[in-house]
C-alpha cells in the first residue's frame, strides 16, 4: 500500500513541476479553488504560514514595529499619485467598479501592494522630527492578476507582511531596509532551512518606484532562483509624491525617508521546493507542524499506554508531537507522514516496549535507530536540532555545487545549459545587456550580491569595462 | 495641561456618539481613511484584536478546530447557488468587474461572508461519514457596502473569524452551534468583562440561510444593544443547495449538516462603549495592551533605577507593563494613560523611594493605595484581577439595573422612552408584531433569551396568547 500511494507523486527528476503539484496538493498544504488564480490554503499550510508570520513578527517587533492594518481597498485617484508604482501595477489590478446596486464614481484597486495608503497617513501624521521613525507592519493579503496558476509561487491572491516606513534621513532608511534585510535573512535561513544569496537589485529589476531594492535570493532544487523576500529603500521619492514633511531640530522643513519590505506565502513554495523529494514534503523542525510523529506498532494496552505516556512528556518538553493510532497499516502511515514532511517518525511495538527502547526514524537521511525511552526527552531534541542543520547544510551544498562561474558568454551559456543553476558573471551596469542575456539563456540577473567576486575586467556580454558582479538565473 | 487634554473628548452624556468617535480616535484605536466607510486599525486597536484573537482561537482549537483560509472573491454564480444568502448579501456586495486591463466575464464578489466557498469545498470533499466533522475557521475580513460609518462599529470593511463546519448529523451541528456560543460568552464576559443576554434570534432577525441563529447581546453604557456575537446552524439547507453528501455507516447517502459563527471588529466598539467613561477609554486588564504604566515622578538616577528595577520584575512575573519617562509633565502622563484606558498607573518618586514604596492608581476607581516595592510581585497581579472582576460586575449592575419588564405596550413604551434600555416582554411569534414593535418604539427583538421568565400570557402588542419572552431594545 505504502507503494502504490508513494506513485501517486510524480517523480521530481520526471516533471519538477508536477512534482510540486503533486506535492502541494497530496499532504494538503492547497487545493485549487473556483475563483480564477486563486487557491484554498489548507490547514497544514496555514500553520506553516503562522508559524513562519510568528518568527518574523517576533524579530520586527523587538526592533520596535508595530502592526496595524489599512484598508483592502484603494481609490485610484490615490494610486495614481507615484506614477512609477501605478505605472508598475496597472496591468496587474483587480478593481472594485460596483458597490452594492451602485456604480461608483471612482474605481477601487484591490490592494496589489499599500505604499499609497501609509503614504496618505504618514503626510497626515508627520509634522515634526518628534514623530519620527513610525515604522509600521501589516500581514494581510493583496492581489495581483496573473494568467496562470500555481499554488503559492503563483496567485492572484496571495498572503504577506507588508512593512512600511518612514525615517528622518536618508541614511537611516537605508539602514532600516538592511537591517530587515538580515531579519529576513534570520527566517528563511535559520528557521526554514533555506540558504539565501543577499544582495542589490539592479535598476531595471528594483521595485517600481524604490530608490534601491534589495533581496534574498534561494536555489530551488531544479536550480532555478526564487526571490525570497525584498526590502525596499524609497528615499525621498513617495515624501514628495504625497508631501509627507516634517520639521527638522533646527525648524526647518524636511521630507521623510521611507521603506518598505514584505515577505509573502511565496515561501511556502521554496520551503517545498528546496527541501522535498521523491516521498514529498520534508519540513525544518523549526517549522514543521508536528515534528514527531508516534505510530504504534501491532500495539498491545501496554504498548498504547506507554506510547500515550512519551507523547505527554514529549509534548512537555515543548516537542509538537502527534499520534496516529488509527486503525490504517504501518506501511500507509510511514508513507502519509513522509510525504506530510513530519523530521521524526517515532514507532513502538511490544518489543519494542520489552527492550525499554523506541525507534525513530529520520525523514531527512532515513535512518532508523534505537533509543531507550529513559533518553527521550534529551534525545529527540538533539535529534530535531540535527535534522535542521543537515537540512540547511543539504541545500547550502546544492547551492554551492550548482552555481558556477563565466567570464565569456559562451562558458556562460555552456554552463547554464549542461547544469541548471546560478552563473555568477561581470557586468556592464547597462540595460541592454542584462535584456539580451535574458532573452539568449532565460537567466535574468537576480542580484548584485554583497559578496562581490572580480571574476574580470569585462562585461559577459559587451566585453567593456565591468566592476559589478552579477547572479543570472532562471527564476520563478 | 491635564485638564486642556480631558477636554478634547466630549463628555459621554453630552452626546454619546460624539464621546465615542473623540475616543477612538483621541486613544488612537483607529483613524479615517482616504476610502470611503473603511478605517485604518492603528496598532493599539489591532493589537487589541490580536489579543481577542488569540483568546478565542485557543478555546476553538482545543475542540478541534483548524484555521485556514478561503480566497477573497467570490463567483457571482456561486454566490448564487443559495437563494436566500444572495437576497441577504446582494444589496451590500462590492464587486469585481475589471482585471487588470480585461472585463470579467462573470463579476466577482468581494466576500461579504464565506459560507459558498465552503460548501463548495466541502462538496468537494466529504465523501464518507469518515470524513466528518471537518471543522474550520479562518481570520481574514469581509466588505459589506455601507451607507454611513463609525470605526468598529459600522465600517464597510471589518476583520472577523468566521467558522465553517460539517457534521454528519442535525443534532451534531446544532450542538456545536450551542458550543460555539459558549466559547464565545468565555471570550465576551470573561476576557472583554462584558456580561451578555444569550438567546435565539427570531425568524425575522436570523441569518441569511440559517435555520437558526444564536447570539450573544451585550448592553452598551447608553443602554443600546450590540450584537457581539452570533452562531448559526444551518441543518442540510447549504448541503441539499451544494450537493454535500456522504455515505453512512450502513452505505446510505445523507446529507452534510453545517453551521457557521462569526465574532468581529464590532466587538471592539462594544469594549470601549460598555467601559469608558469622560476620561476615556477603560479596558480589562486581560485585554489591555499594557497593564501597568509606570511613570517616574521628579525623578533622580536613585528614582529612575528603581522604576526599571520595578519594570523587570513585573515584566518577569507576566505582567504587560510600560514605563514614559520622557519629558511630558506627570500631568499629561496621567491624562495619557487615563485616556488610553491602562488599568493601572504605578508612581514612584523620591520621596516613595525613601519609603520603599510605590502608589497604584486603579483607572476603574481613580483609587490611589501605596504598596511596599517588596509586595508589587503580588500586589500587581491582584489588583489587576480586582479590576477585571470590578468592569465586569459594573457593567452587569448596569445590565440588570437598565434591564425592564413590561405586560402592556404602554408600559413598553413608557420604560422605552424614560430609560434607554432592553425590555423584557411576551411576544406571540408573529413577525407583524414584532415589526410593529420596532416601527412604532425603534426598539426590535434582539433575542428570545435562553432563560426565560413568564411575565404574562399575552403578546406585549396584539394581545393574543404568548409563551415567549423577548428581549427588546434600540441597537447598534
Amino acid at each position: 500500500m505504502a507503494k502504490d500511494f508513494v506513485k501517486e507523486i510524480t517523480a521530481r527528476d520526471d516533471d519538477f513541476a508536477k512534482w510540486y503539484t503533486d506535492t502541494v496538493l497530496k499532504a494538503k498544504m492547497a487545493d485549487y479553488s473556483p475563483v480564477r488564480g486563486a487557491m484554498i490554503i489548507l490547514p497544514y499550510g496555514y500553520e506553516i504560514w503562522e508559524s513562519i508570520k510568528h518568527s518574523f513578527d517576533k524579530l520586527i517587533k523587538a526592533t520596535g514595529h508595530e502592526d496595524m492594518v489599512m484598508p483592502m481597498l484603494i481609490p485610484e485617484s490615490l494610486l495614481q499619485k507615484e506614477q512609477e508604482l501605478i505605472n508598475g501595477f496597472a496591468p496587474e489590478v483587480a478593481w472594485v467598479t460596483q458597490g452594492g446596486t451602485e456604480q461608483l464614481q471612482e474605481r477601487l484597486a484591490v490592494r496589489p501592494t499599500s505604499e499609497v495608503l501609509f503614504s496618505d497617513y504618514y503626510a497626515k501624521v508627520v509634522h515634526s522630527y518628534r514623530d519620527l521613525p513610525l515604522k509600521y507592519n501589516q500581514w494581510v493579503s493583496v492581489m495581483r492578476w496573473e494568467k496562470t496558476t500555481r499554488p503559492f509561487l503563483r496567485t492572484s491572491e496571495f498572503f504577506w507582511q507588508e512593512g512600511h516606513t518612514v525615517h528622518a534621513t536618508a541614511a537611516e532608511s537605508h539602514a532600516e531596509t538592511l537591517q530587515i534585510l538580515d531579519d529576513y535573512e534570520k527566517v528563511v535561513s535559520e528557521y526554514l532551512a533555506i540558504p539565501v544569496v543577499k544582495g542589490q537589485k539592479t535598476e531595471s529589476e528594483k521595485f517600481a518606484g524604490a530608490k534601491e531594492t534589495f533581496t534574498l535570493e534561494s536555489m530551488m532544487a531544479d536550480g532555478r532562483a526564487l526571490q525570497s523576500a525584498t526590502s525596499h529603500d524609497f528615499g525621498d521619492k513617495f515624501a514628495k509624491a504625497f508631501d509627507i514633511k516634517y520639521l527638522d531640530k533646527n525648524g526647518e522643513q524636511q521630507y521623510g525617508n521611507q521603506t518598505s519590505w514584505g515577505l509573502s506565502t511565496r515561501i511556502i513554495g521554496g520551503l517545498i521546493m528546496v527541501h522535498g523529494d521523491d516521498r514529498g514534503l520534508k519540513l525544518p523542525p523549526k517549522v514543521a507542524p508536528t515534528q514527531v510523529e508516534i505510530i504504534p506498532i501491532a500495539p498491545n494496552d501496554d504498548v498504547l499506554a506507554k506510547a500515550d505516556e512519551i507523547q505527554a512528556a514529549l509534548k512537555a518538553a515543548g516537542i509538537r508531537v502527534d499520534m496516529d493510532h488509527s486503525d490504517k497499516k504501518p506501511g500507509w502511515k510511514f508513507s502519509e507522514y513522509e510525504m506530510r514532511g513530519v523530521p521524526v517518525r517515532l514507532e513502538i511495538g511490544p518489543r519494542d516496549l520489552a527492550n525499554a527502547q523506541v525507534v525513530l526514524a529520520r525523514r531527512d537521511t532515513g535512518e532508523k535507530t534505537s533509543v531507550a525511552i529513559a533518553d527521550l526527552a534529551t534525545e529527540v531534541p538533539a535529534l530535531l536540532d540535527a535534522i535542521q542543520k543537515n537540512l540547511y547544510q543539504q541545500a547550502a551544498e546544492h547551492l554551492a555545487s550548482h552555481t558556477y562561474t563565466a567570464t565569456t558568454f559562451d562558458e556562460f551559456k555552456e554552463k547554464l545549459g549542461n547544469h541548471n543553476g546560478f552563473v555568477k558573471a561581470m557586468w556592464c551596469g547597462d540595460e541592454a545587456c542584462e535584456k539580451a542575456v535574458k532573452k539568449e539563456t532565460k537567466a535574468g540577473s537576480r542580484c548584485i550580491p554583497f559578496e562581490q567576486e572580480h571574476l574580470s575586467d569585462h562585461c559577459i556580454y559587451c566585453g567593456k569595462p565591468a566592476d559589478k558582479m552579477v547572479v543570472w538565473a532562471q527564476a520563478y
